[in-house]
């Protein structure tokens, strides 16, 4: 599907492992105040002054979450970091450190690692954390990257997963969805290309929905747009597994149960003529979808003026006692239990 | 080589990832003062009270790092912790938490990731670290294992690679070259497996190498003493890839050459007697066979007298102008310069 465009192929063997971290990591630069040393010691040293540190960690494995024949390299490298950030974004504070680890066959050039470390930088530069360590060895097979994100926030704005009351409203940011389907479109397109290697696809129409599979954002903005709308959310969890999964989570450690409406779900219009395409229930999309990495929260009734105007925000629900159940109201207003849906890696 | 004590098999399909995050972490309890919310939210939450925050991260990968035919997952749990803790020790701090997260393939039963996770329990129960975060995903070969592990310090304790000056004295604790040749004894025990099942090895005369390699410890010991003894070294590392490319490592951030004696090099007599056995160089052994996570560092020779009545340290040279580079002086007092021979897990 992808041209090859490494015409230069450097062996990993010959620059080792000391000269590969110092090579792939040279041009990072520390731009947070609180990084006082990064890559080139024992360990990377920070300093919080006094705020609490939020440290959130990941793993991506080729294969399972990722597939090399649509993702390119630099994609990759920033989609890691972003799902990491995106954990720190959802205990409602600032992400700014990242460490950065690789395990990666030696099937790969230098050329690759250093396109996967471009979308590393580029994440870096745009939700300005600094990477600050990290280490690179081999695998026997594929590529394994496991990132850690550091955070640091005042302890007063620090929003966990529990805290949510009866009568708060479920708030999501964005849209929902859209990055599943990407990867359905991406899929299709894969088989096609096996069997026809000429074929040309034409993504064009998908554009939104592949970009959200393949470049997400974290809502680092959403955290800043809710501090200047002064509005604390009661709990606050992001959108990787599924909405459904997701306000589950939320349920469960707040001991609340919780009234989603159907109609209310945010979808892009692409998510909707893409589904019909397919066949598939949008409303199922986007509570089983996952990886659309979008904030789901909880407030308070008396904040929902503050909110109501923003057309990044969305109440799709609100929360109820714990008896009451978690529960789907669908557009014919009848009720549906909401059961985990979410993506477990286990299953093949 | 290992009897299959695993009469009982659960599969990690039945779980899926929530539950077995849940279920691998269930015992753990957070005891240090900074630890506020461990495992089951985004972000784990700590606060240094104005301490600086020392950070480090380590992959070990199945085939590459350790060979489960002769490595107990319990002690792969127990070394992959500390790995980990012996950077945060290199820098002169205490470690206080670690995040450990596992890439594993379906053919790991429930049990097996349940003996893993009680050398990491063990391990943070005996340096005092708490587990707080992590995570679970499936691999399509093999086990991967990423941990970070962070760590506190007052900025004045604070020791890194740089900051050795010419006539420093080099000091290395405990002894090396016994991880390395402790491998030598497993990998040909599992030569002699193959052609032989029924072989069953006799490892005592090894026991010490063998620990060495497959229960090392890391020297939070050694801080504490340092502490007491009222050193602070002028720069620091942890032995993890073999004397010469830690010696290097300093020398070239101190911007300083070094003298290493070879009859100084503090070899214990299993390491003598083997290295006679497999017709090996015990030098050459100590230089360049890692995995000792030993502390090598360098004092002021004023802080000499302070240290010299100590059998857990040893005086193995001292720093020069960096004009007169990196030189192993041999007991035929003839001066041989030091190249890196560390391990470099990219050449197979």
């Amino acid at each position: 599907m992808l041209e090859d465009k490494n015409q230069q192929r450097t062996s990993l063997e010959a620059l080792g492992e000391f000269g590969l971290i110092d090579h792939l990591t040279q041009n990072f630069k520390l731009k947070q105040p609180s990084s006082l040393v990064g890559v080139g010691d024992d360990a990377a040293v920070m300093d919080y002054k006094g705020q609490k540190t939020v440290v959130s960690t990941d793993m991506l494995v080729e294969g399972v979450h990722f597939d090399l024949s649509y993702m390119p390299l630099k994609h990759l490298g920033y989609k890691s970091v972003m799902v990491n950030l995106s954990d720190i974004y959802a205990m409602n504070a600032i992400a700014t450190q990242v460490t950065v680890s690789l395990a990666v066959s030696n099937r790969f050039p230098l050329e690759a690692l250093e396109e996967f470390y471009e979308g590393v930088a580029l994440a870096c530069e745009l939700y300005k954390v600094d990477l600050v360590g990290g280490d690179t060895t081999s695998s026997n097979k594929g590529l394994i990257i496991s990132v850690t994100a550091i955070g640091a926030a005042d302890e007063n704005d620090i929003v966990y997963r529990k805290g949510s009351k009866p009568n708060d409203l479920l708030v999501v940011t964005g849209d929902v969805g859209g990055a599943y389907l990407g990867l359905q479109v991406l899929e299709r397109e894969k088989e096609v290309f096996k069997v026809n290697p000429n074929s040309q696809p034409d993504l064009e129409p998908y554009s939104y929905i592949v970009e959200r599979q393949l470049k997400p954002e974290s809502r680092k903005d959403m955290v800043e747009l809710l501090q200047k709308l002064e509005v604390k959310p009661t709990a606050m969890i992001d959108i990787s597994d599924g909405l459904s999964s997701e306000i589950l989570h939320l349920c469960k450690q707040s001991e609340v149960g919780c009234n989603l409406f159907e109609d209310k779900i945010p979808l892009d219009p692409t998510v909707i003529s893409t589904c019909e395409e397919f066949k598939m229930d949008s409303t199922m999309v986007a509570l089983s979808g996952g990886e659309d990495y979008e904030l789901l929260f909880t407030i308070d009734q008396a904040d929902f003026p503050k909110i109501k105007a923003n057309p990044n925000l969305t109440v799709i629900g609100h929360m109820t006692q714990q008896s009451e159940g978690v529960h789907l109201i669908t557009r014919a207003e009848t009720k549906i239990p909401i059961t985990a849906q979410g993506w477990n890696s286990f299953n093949e």
